[in-house]
């Protein structure tokens, strides 16, 4: 553990059998193991935890010096070791290092001596709100829930039970936040959209009068940015699951489950299904519609609307520059090239 | 208008007469209507105001219950309900929301005494400074500026007046802004350039001394950045709009009215020229210089300079993935397999 | 110098003399010629220095007014006016201006008394902390460090000697800099990483427990994010520079001196070789291994490892939109067009 023990420190020691019992696992071994630590099987030690779930790491494991590995009842059978046994090995570690990673996370209850919150704020049970925060008027905080180090609310936001909203996040007028929301470092939302007219000498801003709705149990990645709607909300469906710098524009819609990686952008007024699984640097074009379960691989563009479920791809892997920079001279001309290579076929 | 009214609540009460005059627009139907609310042509309800716009949306208009439409008199002729006249109907909408707006966005005036203000800072009538604010030695803020929550100004930045700098924003020594600048959240603007040279060992800094001049009535979005130059300044011309998350580099030069899609980066010392509309995640190399009224399709990558007005585009759309797959094995063999047909050709 | 001398000031008069002096240059001219600014061989006035690097730009030095130029000994046999002689002309102008910018940008010492300092901090000598900085409870500080305006560092962060930390970071638990380490405004360290274990009804968090490593000499820019390891670390080795709005996800390792532009976006725990030189918008798949000196093309999308050193592309440069879409049109169909034509030509 090394430097991570130093660093996040303070996993209480746990027994092999006080874990199982706690996660309604059973286990091989001596039930007093002692567990103090988490590790991967390379570098876990004598008294740390672990989980085998990729069958890729079978060797690895064999090596391993953990206290107790997580895995399943076959990969059990084969194990002379101490091990947890479970049908979803990385969920119960994810579990598991739950449990043990609360006590270094853990934030101090109370209203630091800092914090600007405005006389009207309604503030419910164990809320804690950390220094150089500034609440508007308005805004209500559900019970449990904590607000990270110089975030701001402007007048109006309503934060549901239980949230996690970490520190230096910005929350616009007109937002509103299910219970166990997560909000990571960074993130804006409920920012204006991005809505011009042109008078015929230049822009005028069209200003951004809706609202933004994110549900139960979303998580929201750093620097993350969602525009609050222009009319009507920007909604985000329960458990919707964005990664770090990901751009949402006014009047997107995104359906329960859907987990979207890094970098993407989504244009105004899409609509995205359930249980979408959106990779890192995609683009997705303003009003389409991408139904429920579709899949799309990293930086892929979308400009039409998707209707049926499944993956779909579209970015170039990369290339020695040579072979590169050849391919792309004849995609410059591709279309020319075919049709010659069709006529060349056709006199022949 | 439900939750948003709860969110960002207060239009006031208009009655069609009024907002007619106010707007220099002719109206039909009642006179007396009142308006309390904006709605989209789906959502309106007796006491909304909506504009309508694209063809696409006449049978909604057909269903419309609002209290009044926003459209143009070829589309008045046909409607037996109140409405409000104008050539431009989405501009005349976007002025009546503007001053609609204005009522839920007004920030209180004022500094606030938790705001660190350099003693020589020299503040204009009107200015509203909010909580956590940071303001270094040497700063002016123009008439009517208001700078938003736990924002940072370092020594010497100039912001004219009536400009809008949201929360949690940081302006750099050499920024300087014009008159109506709209910054938003977590907008980074001034931060040194990426400039590195090689010592034969490793990397040294090249210092970054240029300044950031944005002119009059630009937008910044949220979280975008934008660095000042590293000798000479980076500059944005007048009316020059950016969403979220673009990246500006050094030494940059961008024409009036140019307006940017979220997640565009363009590299340094590229001139973009004026009118330019540029989609949302493009990429545009250094040194470059784009004409004026150029426009470029989202995720488009520019490499050489574009002399010539028009449209440009070169990202490819999704595919299902087998489809993907197979044409890209193809692409990465075409200049080969294009020699091979041409040759076959030839033979044949 | 114009807006920039009004906006960053001051930079105190040197001769030529005494700059050849300090830097270890021999020089042509006037030993007591004055310098007082910086200025690109364009705008350079009589009392400003500038360099000339490359040969593109012969013609604006025959007719710069700059007090003096650095170039190297070749191009000094031709000038007749005064000059300051290096092998390395850039890397020698890059030291100079380094001395020069020191007056405009050195922060006051001291800590503010607006900053709010967990008790148990460990503060070296010379560490400078600005208005509204949040430091948790177990952090450290090096000596001669400074933490910019509203940054926040959680409990347990460690700060090397040496480092500029600017306004608006964050720095998370786990997060440990090595020395003279520059972070740029707005920038995340040590965010949790996409970790997300499906049960079967929803998204489950997987605690991410790692650490994040930043060696000596590192540079981060504005608005990058870096997320802390899974369950061992994410690193970054000494001299790693990075550009402004990148995203590197958990547990990614990135090898001595590598430099990467701005946007781009790496995927988890994948390993960067030493001295690569990585292009801006590129995408980095997970789980791949980059040698080292591998350089990458603006845009570029890596989606299996790269063992052989070298450079890579894969975007495709913009073509007039007509064009582009006929050519899209192909490609779509490429791998059915390119069976028809080798059949046509087997039957020809």
């Amino acid at each position: 553990m090394g430097w991570i023990e130093m660093a996040i420190a303070t996993l209480r020691s746990w027994t092999l059998a006080e874990i199982a019992a706690r996660f309604d696992l059973s286990f091989q071994g001596e039930a007093q193991t002692t567990i103090t630590g988490i590790a991967t099987l390379n570098n876990a030690s004598e008294h740390d935890l672990t989980f085998f779930a990729n069958p890729l790491y079978r060797e690895k494991l064999r090596d391993c010096r953990a206290a107790a590995v997580v895995m399943n009842a076959d990969a059990a059978r084969d194990y002379a070791q101490a091990c947890l046994i479970s049908a979803q090995p990385y969920l119960a570690f994810a579990r598991i290092a739950t449990v043990c990673a609360q006590h270094s996370t853990a934030q101090a209850s109370g209203i630091h001596a800092s914090a600007v919150i405005a006389e009207d704020v309604q503030l419910s049970a164990d809320v804690s709100i950390a220094a150089q925060v500034v609440i508007g008027s308005g805004c209500e905080i559900g019970a449990g829930s904590s607000i990270g180090a110089g975030t701001v609310l402007e007048p109006g936001v309503i934060v549901g039970d239980h949230c996690t909203i970490m520190a230096r996040c910005w929350l616009g007028a007109g937002t509103r936040l299910g219970d166990r929301v997560r909000v990571h470092p960074g993130a804006v939302l409920g920012s204006d959209g991005f809505g011009l007219a042109w008078s015929g000498h230049g822009w005028e801003k069209v200003p951004q009068l809706g609202g933004l709705l994110i549900s139960d149990d979303c998580e929201i990645g750093a620097n993350t940015t969602i525009d609050r709607g222009s009319i009507d909300n920007t909604v985000l469906e329960a458990d919707v699951r964005l990664d770090n710098q990901i751009q949402i524009a006014h009047n997107v819609h995104i359906g329960e489950h859907t987990a979207i990686a890094a970098c993407t952008g989504i244009a105004g007024s899409t609509r995205i299904g359930q249980r979408c699984l959106i990779g890192g640097g995609c683009g997705i074009g303003g009003h389409l519609h991408i139904a429920d379960d579709i899949e799309l691989t990293g930086m892929s563009m979308v400009t039409r609307s998707l209707t049926q479920a499944g993956a779909y791809g579209s970015a170039i892997p990369v290339e020695p520059v040579r072979t590169w920079r050849r391919n792309m001279a004849r995609l410059r001309n591709l279309d020319r090239l075919i049709r010659e290579l069709m006529n060349g076929n056709k006199h022949a």
